[in-house]
């Protein structure tokens, strides 16, 4: 019932309502490809569904109690875990984070000081340069995966797309220290996005045992060995990692929630609070570590990353309109910001696409860009002086951070724009947010802040190195708030940092178009309760204005990398088009029978690419009594298990139906849940070739099924809603010689692009209906 | 794959898996019965199908632009005033209550400070007396279903549960007056609940345009009448009230999300947000006009409740244990309470049954007992001096509100249980909160004040007037947790107003079993951010403790009041039964034939419960050509479109399909989205009896099935995950003469323990595995 509404046919009298709407033209095509880096891979679909076979039921029923609390317990130490190992990890990256940058930053005050700018503006340079080799020469040689922030693969891989190479050691590895250099080398990225990865690897790992070749076999661990568990584990990872790099815990829960998550339980819900309650604790420890003075220029942070309690917020009924500007511009830039970022990684795959030295000078150009601009850019403006009412010790200040950077000034003066550019992210979000300074920055240097941000983060998102959109949009948006604020100044009571921190929450809204997560996080950023209203306000109509013009920034993402997403809701032309139409597209289901020839499951096998394939029976005696023709349904059985029954050569002699303890004597239900295999391997002697195969106890007896005449919309709906691989689609017509099972959809089979490909039909109307 | 697993087939040898693991005993009931208020009513699910017949089809086609503009912003303006109106109502509630207890409160320390104790005395149980009576009345006479916090029935609401008179006029007046009377009376319960209830009924109403007899018909208002656009507005509402209670915004949201709602969206995440965002504006207009005095008594609250925000919280590693310890008590006075609630209500249910007068007069003496304690109790303790670090003007005071009240004491004294109890009870936990008075209470009268508590928390809930369960439940633990500050004060260096609202936390999550929602909640009623690492570890240890021992409270009240509730999670057991077998033990499936005979329907309404009959047609020629004994399944057809045909006597002389232009001058698509009308009110003539009714056009073509073969787990699942009503069972044989569909499930055939009840083997094996 939401969004629009399918107008192609206007005068309904025209067409009757019994005659199918569509014509067909094309085949259907299933094209399961995606971008992966810079590669185009084949992408698989995961499986939630619970393959009830013999063999799991005989494994369901013979599970112990012990057996039962094992799993229990294991689910809740593998929860910890995943808390435990990401607040390590990204306390480690913030520790050498903040040590690299503020050294350099150090060393090039000190330069300055000895008024050597030349060499200051080398060493700044050159180091930075260093840096951002290192992250991109381990982006592209080791893991091309781990570029960029990983957010929308973790979300295609919630909705159950399997991108490949997404979550192993390597990808890990290359994370943390591909993370740690291309922030501290002062690129205009942050490290929630590859924060929020890493929690997704670490989870993975553990789910698996370890890494891909050294898997450790324990066998609680089997338990885990299926797609369901290892969904419900990285979304712990996922908000793990979102509170790990704002500190922030139920914003984490929630930003895995309302933006990452498709399936969502409420036991869930409960053990992502228990991993982020954990990461907070290790968080915690380590700032009551830190404050003691033993991890360098770490240390001065407390749990709160951007404190602005100490503003009273006092406003009005008249406040309201500043609110509601900061909200309407905020959503402006944020959908403009998508559609130049759009077009903008559109032509960096281009480049990217011809090598890896392409990605790397590309990569290195736009260090040298960033590095450039944020010494020199300072040169630029004029030094103000400190006036009488800030203490001496503040202003100016040469230390790492501080929020009077004397810069190239005489003393008693400080650089205002070398305060927001030669300084870490992080610090400069804190500066821009200060409070109760509402002389503090010029104009001008604000808007060469605000510029320099704008075209550093169209530019520095799509490189090949590991890197958040958080920070970028944060920064841009809080230029853009404080010059809002500067402009509106005479007209309203609220601060300037407060209007800076609206700022950032309203380009946060207009681009990752978040509502109730975002909230949260900037509360718990802020640590300002009152602002909370006001914040709402901005936040929903950021959001309603973005959403006027284009997709959420990941959406985008999404689709450009061509990941096959599910939306939570069908097109509304969807509803007109029954999944009977949509299978007559498509090539012929093909069926096994119950008792089946190896000669043919081989063929089969070699000669099409399905995961799954219908078994059914012939000649069977209906409950009705016998009848000419009958057939049953007795359910779907995967590729995967028939090249098991391949590999382990459980043939028969004669066509016979084989006994329980037959097929438990083979195969056991661990051997089951693995996926992997391929017929390749599989080598059959010609005299087997003419032996059987019993299919039936490998069979899921209790595949999910649509009648033909159902709607695409509603089968969709049930597709996502319980989580399939694949639906089988029975007729509606009860009698002899017509087939159970007249075909299977799959997750491309629900693609809107892939069904206006083979109906174009639907395509033209809608067109027409957006030229309206 | 969640929790226990069923054990009854020890060894699995002895059963092989082709034979059923059942027996049937006796027939499936569905019992659609549930208790409400005092009496046993018929209970109906809701329907969130979307019906797709022939007119709905059309009308889908034919809706311009314009009017699904005009129907997304129909949507977003009733969310609004769902805000606006539960912010307003919510105000004026707060505004009486303030008003009426505060003056009472005053004129009773009047009497006592001129040492009238009996005359204060009567006039503070007469006056609680009368309050009492107002409630109580309102209650039993007009709309019984007010008593109670409403919170469970909402619950079952939005998982397809419609309670009778849930959301009417009388019930919300009724809330309202209810509530006021109930709370000013001093009564031990709370305004939440009841709010929540408020904000769903005004939500309801706005969706149907108005009370019952006197609806609004306007064009755009159509498009809500169906069940699934009013689950989201009553959703709305339901968080708009939890905000309007705690002034939590966020805390709302994630309520509902986490306790009330079954079906959740991100569109709906953010509709929800909205409402909650108009309800805080509001909320904070209102204080600031009520800040210049005009509001009475009202005025002194800001817009956070009970802020703790000025202590410091510091804590070190060995702070965990107090926390720990906090947690696991918590969780075990939280289960004890669920338990010995449960009895309580039980008892109470029978004295209700018995009439109007025992409701009352159960009533009136919780409520005499409680004021003759809150009054008398105080007089026990010793009075205690106010030492030199106080101020006059805050020791002791005789005002309304303040920490030191005087009573019965010397001027330079103060009564600590006064301070407690005679009060409203959100000034009591605003006292129990205060931080940095280590000194202020004694152990003696908070022993008095737990214990007190613990008894009214436990007679009061169930009494006929309008109660919310959060209050009661915070006063509880807010007095366990400051006891256990004291005892522990030595060791620890956590403030006992901090112990006290880790307590309150800890029994609301030991007794209500929710995380994140809990902890935004208190994270928005304290104001202290740094107090939120340890209210998550207390949450989850006093959640996990309970868990061990009983369901949630609402979890507890659901089940006594026999509401149809369907969990998330089916029982481990549901795996090994089919649906084909559940159905064997269900009365025939009552097909009808796509174009019926009208004696034929009638017959079949009248002799019938069922709401809605699969339509058959026999003899159809499938795409396979001619065959004996065809037959196509065309769909389901709804009781209440069977009823309109025959009232609008949509009769035919012949047995022929009709055209689709005759169907829709007769019916419009919005007269069938009205699902009211009985067999009873239709008058057909023996003429007519023998015509023909063409069904198809009014058939749902697109229903949901699942094969016989498929296990009632997985068919629960996808039961509750799309929202049925109906679910078809169609066979797994291809055959002529097997009808193509052998069933109907619905929400009672998925209950635990209905199905335990027809077959009773199962329950035998739950039994003997909770005894081991």
């Amino acid at each position: 019932m939401e969004g629009e509404v399918d107008r192609e046919e206007r005068d309904p009298e025209s067409n009757p309502l019994n005659e199918p709407l569509l014509k067909r033209s094309r085949t259907l095509s299933s094209n399961p490809l995606a971008m992966v880096g810079a590669k185009v891979s084949y992408i698989e679909s995961l499986d939630y569904e619970i393959n009830e076979n013999d063999l799991f039921k005989h494994d369901w029923r013979s599970r112990s109690k012990v057996q039962v609390l094992q799993y229990i317990f294991s689910k809740w130490t593998l929860a910890f875990l995943v808390g435990l190992l990401t607040g390590i990890i990204a306390t480690l990256i913030n520790l050498a984070i903040e040590n690299i940058a503020g050294y350099k930053l150090l060393a090039v005050v000190g330069y300055i000081q000895e008024d050597r700018y030349l060499a200051g503006f080398l060493y700044f340079t050159g180091f930075n340069f260093v840096l951002t080799l290192v992250a991109a020469v381990l982006c592209v040689c080791f893991a091309p995966t781990a570029a960029g922030p990983g957010i929308p693969e973790i979300k295609a891989y919630l909705n159950g797309v399997d991108t490949p190479n997404m979550f192993g050691v390597t990808t890990l590895l290359v994370k943390i220290f591909g993370s740690i250099g291309a922030v501290s080398a002062g690129l205009d990225l942050g490290k929630e996005g590859p924060l929020v990865h890493i929690g997704s690897c670490i989870a993975s790992l553990l789910g698996q045992g370890g890494p891909d070749n050294y898997r450790v076999k324990w066998r609680w661990l089997r338990y885990f060995n299926n797609d369901r568990d290892r969904r419900d584990l990285i979304t712990c990872g996922s908000s793990s990692g979102v509170c790990a790099a704002f500190r922030a815990p139920v914003g984490g829960v929630l930003f895995a929630l309302e933006e990452v998550a498709t399936w969502w339980r409420s036991a869930l819900l409960w053990r992502t609070f228990f991993s982020t309650a954990v990461v907070v604790v290790v968080l915690r420890a380590f700032i009551e570590i830190c404050n003691s003075g033993k991890c360098g220029l770490f240390g001065q942070g407390g749990l709160i990353m951007f404190d602005v309690s100490n503003v009273t917020v006092r406003y009005h009924v008249m406040d309201i309109f500043p609110v509601v500007i900061i909200g309407v511009i905020g959503g402006l830039l944020g959908s403009l910001y998508n559609h130049l970022l759009h077009k903008v990684l559109r032509l960096y795959n281009l480049i990217n696409q011809k090598g890896r030295m392409h990605k790397l000078f590309l990569s290195l150009a736009v260090g040298l860009f960033t590095s450039l601009c944020q010494y020199g850019l300072p040169f630029l403006v004029k030094c103000t002086p400190c006036g009488s009412s800030l203490p001496e010790s503040e202003c100016p200040t040469n230390g790492r951070s501080g929020n009077f950077k004397q810069f190239n000034c005489p003393n008693g003066y400080y650089n205002d724009l070398a305060t927001l550019l030669l300084t870490t992210n992080d610090d400069a979000v804190r500066n821009i947010f200060s409070s109760s300074t509402p002389s503090e920055f010029h104009t001008f240097s604000l808007l060469i802040f605000f510029a320099l941000y704008c075209i550093l983060g169209l530019i520095t998102f799509g490189i090949a190195v590991p890197s958040g959109l958080f920070l970028p949009i944060i920064l841009m948006g809080s230029g853009y708030g404080r010059l809002l604020g500067m402009l509106m100044g005479p007209q309203t009571n609220i601060d300037q940092g407060l209007f800076a921190v609206l700022g950032a929450a309203s380009l946060m809204a207009g681009s990752m178009r978040m509502t109730v997560s975002l909230c949260v996080i900037f509360l718990e950023l802020t640590n300002n309760l009152l602002l909370l209203p006001i914040t709402m306000i901005v936040l929903l109509i950021a959001k309603t204005v973005g959403d006027c013009f284009n997709p959420s920034i990941y959406e985008i993402i999404l689709h450009l990398k061509g990941l096959p997403f599910l939306d939570a809701n069908p097109e509304p032309w969807m509803r007109n088009l029954t999944v009977g139409e949509l299978v007559d597209v498509k090539p012929e289901v093909v069926a096994l029978q119950g008792v089946e020839k190896v000669a043919c499951i081989v063929d089969v096998l070699k000669n099409t690419t399905h995961n799954a394939f219908p078994v059914v029976d012939n000649g069977v005696i209906p409950p009705t009594g016998p009848a000419d023709g009958a057939k049953e349904l007795h359910g779907l059985i995967l590729r995967a298990h028939l090249i098991q029954a391949l590999k382990k050569k459980w043939f028969l002699k004669e066509k016979r139906r084989t006994e329980e303890w037959e097929v438990r004597e083979k195969f056991t239900w661990v051997e089951l849940a693995d996926r992997e295999g391929n017929i390749e391997q599989v080598a059959v002697t010609s005299e087997e070739m003419d032996m059987f195969i019993d299919l039936h106890p490998l069979t899921n007896t209790t595949p999910f099924t649509v009648l033909e005449s159902i709607s695409v919309a509603k089968a969709m709906v049930l597709f996502r809603q319980v989580g399939l691989r694949h639906l089988l689609i029975v007729p509606k017509y009860q009698a002899s010689g017509v087939s159970p099972v007249i075909g299977i959809l799959t997750r491309q089979d629900f693609l809107a692009c892939n069904i206006l490909q083979a109906f174009p039909h639907l395509e033209k109307s809608k067109v027409r209906e957006k030229r309206n």
